[in-house]
């Protein structure tokens, strides 16, 4: 079989050395430090308040005022100077005269003086002159006035101002992942936009002669592009932005524009390995860097990862069960940490015994699918990395270090779950 | 104080007696599922592949081609018969003529015969004739013929026909959160739509004259509506769609007009108390059912529910702590188990060892904030509800059931992590 010279480099390299995942991993987080820098990944953008949870806050959050900005009463009842209730009780009623109301939004205007009261409600305003809030249930209410029953020390049942939040006060740190009360929080100390970490673009390029585009029906000889739709839902969940045109035809030129493309990652799937019509390590070595080629792991050990022009370049293979391992384990992680988050997967993870003993080849780590069933995880019997139906019949997986031989049945073992 | 008539009723029921949690989730329970029926929450509406990750598949998918839809290679090497590899061995290599080749989408046309191979690449379909591969390894290739030095058995290194799935296959039951591994499954046999439930319309209303719009800033006397966003992102969370107009006044005609928005769920936020100024509790009482008012519980103990034309109506607590405990507990359970979801909570529950005591009293749940410290779970000092900012710094919340006064330090309790 006659060579072209890009291709020669690959394939007498070949996959004799296989790269450990460990050893990949360590080039990727360089790749990915040195991209973010010390602390900020990417650049910072600015999103309506509605549209932040879930988004990656870029800066410090740190309130421009006090929340509240008055101070407001913590209780139904009545706005008073505190002096004026010693002694109050059931057996000594003392009466006070009632000059007006407090309501949220609506502040009684005037000062609160010696034997006078406010009624108030929860959220209002305390009144100038008023020191404490009598509860509406230590008193007997007439038309005019009231009959204390109780006595109250001065501030009680008033949040002062600031009391929740204090101008100055750094409410979220850099780096959040914005929950829904943060968002909240966010809204109560005046922000409308929200400074957020930009997602990371990522380029999907899907080769393959043998492939229709996504959405087509499938035909003699021909197979529907499932890793492109998948890869762009992978992307999502993983805080990117996700491009996916269309298959690219399996020529390197049209490779090389599309790995071209703008864009912080590309994910090139299908054409990664050895084989005669695998351009993409080629293309990386001629334009850029082929950093890794062949992982020692199964599945995906055709996986390569590279850079091209500033661009992290990850080849994933093109069988679905594969690219879907290659992406978790090495893409994902780094469109992760260049959005600013954590590079841990995001599947819980669970210890269960097996219910079936898993054999795996020293020297690589395994990736199993695995069932959950009613007393433990069930490894499924499917070995082919093209069936993409073993992910989605499967629960999650289990992983088998280099230095093991595998687990007999009843090993307690981490099921990484799927969802 | 004078009572409006249609307030009476509400005021004089207050909250002497307030429904468990286990009853109110029950009354809960009953409603959503007089909602969905049987099997089919909402109703089933059809979206893009492309966004069909996340969503809630309505009703079984079911394959109708054979995926693959030929016989293919699944490796690199040479369609044969494989009669024609008997006895060959590296000591007894059998020539065999090359006629011709097959690669992925490009299928060889011809029909392969006794002695004759073609040279075949993984994913390409298995020319007429040939019922093996003969792996590249185990061949001595030469310019138009191959010498092979190993044999195969009928049906070797060749994926079937279907065999990833046969047609007719269901390939992912009803009720199934698409996974993105599933989305590559629908590609691949042929889905440009995806049948999914609709997501339930969840109108937000936030009542409140002290309360100024998402996105102003606040000012004397008024607070920036924090509930408004913090219920819509839970909402979109859960896998709702939400409407938040702005801030509604606290007046009944206006808050009635907006429970009766187009909408499944409505939330009302503010004003669903005992107080003077709590409206929505005797709209519902009038207008439609208040099943529900005063819940046995710490923080929220304000909550309503009931129905008005159809909708669900919940009245949360103005205060944003309890509005967020309120919601997590009822509305978001209802809105997740009308969209097709579990209506388990999203947060991951971890086992962790108190470092300081909760007291609690007998006959109310109590759910209390915490912070995770290296050595356990940490109650937050901060009682106050209306103390958003507690939910931004705790980890997550420990529940304390109504039989408990409370676990002293070193109790093992479930955290359930806000993230």
């Amino acid at each position: 079989m006659p060579h072209t010279p890009e291709t020669a480099d690959v394939r007498m390299r070949g996959f004799a050395r296989r790269t450990t995942v460990d050893d990949a991993l360590k080039w990727l987080d360089e790749q990915t430090e040195r991209l973010t820098g010390v602390a900020v990944p990417l650049a910072t953008e600015a999103v309506p308040l509605d549209g932040a949870a879930g988004r990656v806050l870029a800066v410090d959050a740190t309130s421009p005022v006090d929340v509240p900005a008055f101070d407001r009463s913590m209780m139904d009842g009545f706005a008073l100077r505190s002096a004026d209730t010693i002694g109050a009780s059931a057996y000594n009623r003392l009466e006070i005269g009632v000059i007006g109301k407090s309501m949220p939004g609506r502040p009684f205007s005037g000062t609160v003086g010696p034997g006078q009261a406010v009624r108030i409600m929860t959220g209002a305003p305390l009144p100038d002159g008023a020191d404490a809030v009598l509860p509406a249930e230590m008193v007997e209410i007439g038309d005019d006035r009231i009959l204390a029953q109780g006595d109250v020390s001065p501030g009680k049942h008033v949040g002062r101002i600031g009391e929740d939040i204090a101008a100055g006060t750094v409410v979220l740190p850099a780096g959040r992942v914005l929950r829904p009360q943060d968002v909240g929080v966010l809204s109560s100390i005046g922000t409308a936009e929200v400074p957020v970490v930009r997602q990371p673009r990522v380029r999907i390029v899907v080769t393959g002669n043998e492939l229709l585009p996504a959405g087509s029906k499938p035909e003699s000889n021909k197979i529907v592009d499932s890793n492109g739709p998948m890869l762009s839902a992978l992307v999502r969940r993983d805080g990117g932005t996700a491009v996916h045109p269309g298959v690219v035809p399996d020529e390197p030129e049209a490779i090389l524009e599309a790995i071209r493309s703008e864009a912080d990652v590309v994910l090139v799937s299908g054409g990664s390995s050895v084989g005669e019509e695998d351009y993409a390590p080629a293309l990386l070595i001629e334009h850029g860097e082929l950093a890794i080629h062949g992982i020692a792991m199964r599945p995906s050990s055709p996986t390569g990862m590279g850079r091209l022009d500033g661009r992290l370049v990850f080849l994933l293979p093109g069988n679905p069960v594969s690219c879907l391992c290659a992406y978790d384990f090495f893409a994902g992680r780094a469109i992760r940490v260049l959005g600013g988050r954590s590079g841990d997967w995001p599947y819980r993870r669970h210890r269960l015994p097996l219910v079936r003993k898993i054999a795996s080849a020293v020297g690589r780590l395994d990736c199993t699918r695995v069932r959950v069933v009613d007393n433990g995880a069930e490894p499924l019997a499917i070995a082919g990395a093209s069936m993409l139906t073993s992910t989605t019949r499967a629960d999650g997986f289990v992983l088998v270090p280099p230095d093991s031989e595998g687990y007999p049945p009843g090993t307690e073992v981490d099921v990484y779950l799927y969802d």
